[in-house]
């Protein structure tokens, strides 16, 4: 099979605006082209949406992530060209991939194989800028707030209370402990920082959260950055950066459409972190989309855990969209590795194995019937060694739990071997058995929230909280901010906290060590783990693999 | 008059489309849309212009600046839509503005009054992206460099000679000297740094000095970042690192086109400082300007001494590009400046004062002349209150030098105000009477150029090597770059290093007190006065004053 790159590269485009007719019969004068295949839509146009009904939206989501890998991007695309294929009107609802990973280890985040997003090298790279606006807006907010404390700090700010980091979109630990603001009194006030990558921002998450450039203005007004020497919180509104960011952002809140090698629509907008932050592409580029199409087929972060649970109860919760079905990816090498073996002796058959790893699944596929209230079907993402006799032990594990499994082989063969998938996914939709509801009501703080995941979701005995929690959770309380909902940030590899307790660990305690406050976004970060937020580049990086010649031809990008 | 922001809200832009069609017989396939009004001009259609013979070019400078404001960027504009109006193909060549000043002090930079470039607001914030590609392919490389450090430094490169820094396009004065680091052995090595805003990066320069694709790789290669404990040293091809940051910027650097408020055409493309880098739009977009019109009017930085200089012996000399002629922009206010009237006075005649104001203008005439063998005519950027009898002293200090002087009205009357100028400019253009010389030759060392600038240009005695500097030199004559041009990082108010010597001083000493290798960019920075490559925020910054609605709606950002 052809490498990824060489797919995308051989692929015949459609013009962006053939894809917006005749896909999603969306004229011309809506779109504003970034390049030939790439486009944004025109926020003047999308407002005459607003009465149109919204199609059905289903979640792709995983079972515990393995080093062996499982596909949820591939299968929202070979999903997405499935439905396609037997006639319904879908498009998928993706994450922007981060330039960090693109040049460090990871390479491209556009799908792969015959299941991929294309303009592949744009989407991986600058794409329509959406990225270095949220880096140039949140770095404008950290210099206006320096810029405070240099021209006589006269909110009284503490700069040791300062919570606001500065972003770029590039792996770069020497950026993760630093000192700024050295070398006398010209270069503002000497204090302790730390730099993030771009999707770790809370404005990213804000930028995916916000329902209208209104919605965006008062979310970032929000944005608590510090605290006074009395402990008051600070909030962007106070330096007057709300209008100025949202400047900066404006063009970048309109939605991007691409397509799929298979011409297939696809909105790809914003990438949150899926650990301290929700992990979901944008909530108005998903609502665009389901205005547009009948089924809109879009991705959450790591396993249903934490990314199908932050997908419902926040970006459900604080945008009202509804979901009306899951499919939960697994691969028979990544349910071994739950059941035991070895990553690197995954590719041998062993039922057995399979069989105790399938605990994994069924946890996932009982939380999201229990829990959510969301009927699902489980997607196995075939790979060629796949036996017949594994593929119809996964069936069984599925069939446990009243769900179906369907083997799918959109990576080698596109839509066309994901479309018994999407006829198991629109036989659901079609069925609606939805009775949704989130794990936690509104109502509540947030340790009364934080019992809630980790009792009905992780099945832990409960949650522990630290000091320097408790303290910080204290003042979350002072502020006002009690009742917001609560974004777990620990392993994605465990239901509980330890990384190496595969399948589907319980009775394990749940520790806080941090807690987090994103007012913007409008949700509190419970830290129960390691949490990286700058990522570090590889002794070798990607980068020294690339290739670029005179005509601009590039090679070894993905 | 109506303010900048809303002259170019009120616009009838044309669709890019139709400038390119228009105005340059571009088809629809050459260009690469961004947005409706912008466009790239796409690298594979531009090769098939290689053989197309050059325009004229034309080069819009100014006597030394002063706070009175001369409006070299609206003389661009004004003087290409004159010349379109006597029926020349004439099109604008200019910088891209810098964010961080957008949002500080200054406000946007797209021209003003009836004499702007188009999409105001656009131009202003992200544009095209290019600055923000060339932020990214800066940082990754200052990633490299520290990960080279931190997975145990094979090339032994010394931490403390490292003279790569990271850059931002934002105004942040807590980032001119930091420590970076910090933490612990995961978080790489900890060492001074320093962050420069985009502008001032040495990729900016390589960007808009580079032909090609090609020659952009070669030349981020020779980029020297540091050295080694034995004194080598170390540049970027070392770390690999030439393709990806050439991949980063292949798409940015296809040259931007835009439209005057009248619909000339404006190449818009890269924007380095004027002090530590050339301060001239990209060769790229020069020459496909060139090759698309029969006149060209670009820009350089600052006054004749430090803008010109720099055009002709680093931008024409790297390149191969001609001047045709030069227009020299000049206030009346400004020369009564010059002539020791207070700038709060300027606005009242004084005929002795320009008089004596006009030695700065003269001197600058003399070198265009003399040094530079480029015929010039005078732009008086007229001011409503200037008296015609002021008007008559500036012209007939323009003819002492066997100039002529043309009064320009374009801010108030868009190029229909810059008629006579225009019918001035293709007049001396006609009558060709070029003899382009370089200030120096290619020949001799960097001590000899120095002078050469210093005593022809800057009238100076000489000029004077600090120790730090002298050693410098030493190292960069070793590494084998002893013959590479120079440029001068100075005061741009007066002739000499002393920004308070106005007029026409002469017999100073230019001291240089610092020496910085630009080895890709392909020339040495002397440093003989404060170089600010890192701007901070006013009190109360431009972005406190903007506000924009939930249309998008945008107020204050010019």
């Amino acid at each position: 099979m052809l490498h990824d790159s060489e797919i995308a590269e051989a692929a015949e485009l459609w013009p962006i605006a053939r894809v917006a007719h005749e896909m999603l019969g969306v004229p011309d004068e809506a779109l504003i082209p970034y390049g030939r295949h790439m486009a944004k839509l025109d926020r003047t146009w999308l407002s005459t949406l607003d009465d149109a009904p919204l199609g059905r939206l289903v979640l792709v989501t995983g079972i515990s992530p393995t080093p062996a890998g499982e596909g949820k991007t591939t299968t929202v695309v070979g999903l997405t060209d499935g439905l396609r294929q037997i006639g319904v009107k879908a498009a998928a609802a993706l994450r922007e991939p981060s330039m960090g990973p693109v040049f460090g280890m990871k390479g491209g985040a556009a799908g792969g194989g015959y299941a991929q997003v294309v303009p592949m090298t744009e989407i991986n790279l600058h794409f329509t800028g959406d990225f270095a606006a949220i880096a140039a807006a949140n770095n404008l907010l950290a210099a206006l707030l320096d810029n405070h404390l240099h021209h006589g700090n006269a909110l009284d700010i503490d700069p040791r209370t300062i919570t606001w980091r500065r972003v770029l979109d590039v792996n770069d630990r020497s950026l993760r402990d630093v000192v700024t603001g050295l070398g006398g009194t010209a270069n503002g006030v000497p204090r302790e920082d730390a730099w993030d990558i771009v999707v770790a921002s809370e404005l990213m998450a804000i930028f995916c959260l916000a329902t209208s450039l209104t919605d965006l203005k008062e979310r970032i007004g929000r944005i608590v950055l510090a605290h006074t020497r009395d402990g008051s919180p600070v909030t962007a509104a106070q330096l007057e950066a709300q209008d100025a960011l949202t400047i900066l952002l404006a063009g970048a809140l309109q939605p991007n459409l691409v397509q799929t090698l298979e011409h297939s629509p696809a909105f790809v907008h914003g990438g949150p972190f899926a650990n301290i932050a929700h992990g979901c592409s944008s909530v108005l580029a998903t609502r665009t989309a389901l205005q547009l199409n009948d089924v809109v087929v879009t991705e959450a972060g790591f396993g249903a855990d934490l990314g199908a649970e932050k997908f419902f109860d926040l970006k459900c919760r604080l945008s009202g969209l509804r979901p009306g079905a899951a499919v939960v990816v697994a691969t028979v090498r990544a349910l071994k590795h739950h059941g035991g073996v070895p990553v690197a002796e995954t590719g041998t058959e062993d039922l057995e194995a399979l069989r105790r790893g399938g605990a994994n699944l069924r946890r996932h596929l009982q939380n999201l019937r229990d829990v959510f209230g969301v009927p699902a079907v489980v997607a196995i993402n075939r790979f060629p060694n796949d036996t017949e006799a594994e593929i119809e032990v996964v069936r069984e594990i599925a069939e446990s739990e009243d769900c179906r499994a369907v083997a799918s082989t959109h990576a080698v063969d596109g839509g066309a071997g994901a479309v018994e998938l999407a006829e198991a996914v629109q036989n659901l939709l079609d069925k609606d058995e939805v009775s949704f509801s989130y794990c936690y009501p509104d109502e509540g703080g947030v340790v009364e929230k934080a019992e809630a995941v980790a009792r009905r979701v992780y099945r832990a005995e409960g949650v522990g909280f630290s000091k320097r929690a408790l303290k910080q959770l204290d003042r979350i309380e002072a502020d006002g901010l009690g009742h917001l909902p609560v974004c777990f940030a620990k392993t994605q590899y465990s239901f509980s906290t330890d990384p190496k307790a595969l399948g589907a660990p319980e009775g394990h305690t749940v520790d806080v060590r941090d807690v987090r406050l994103s007012a913007g976004a409008g949700f509190v970060v419970l830290v129960a783990g390691e949490v990286m937020t700058m990522p570090g580049l590889p002794k070798v990086p990607a980068s020294a693999r690339m290739t670029i010649d005179g005509e601009g031809h590039i090679r070894g990008l993905s």
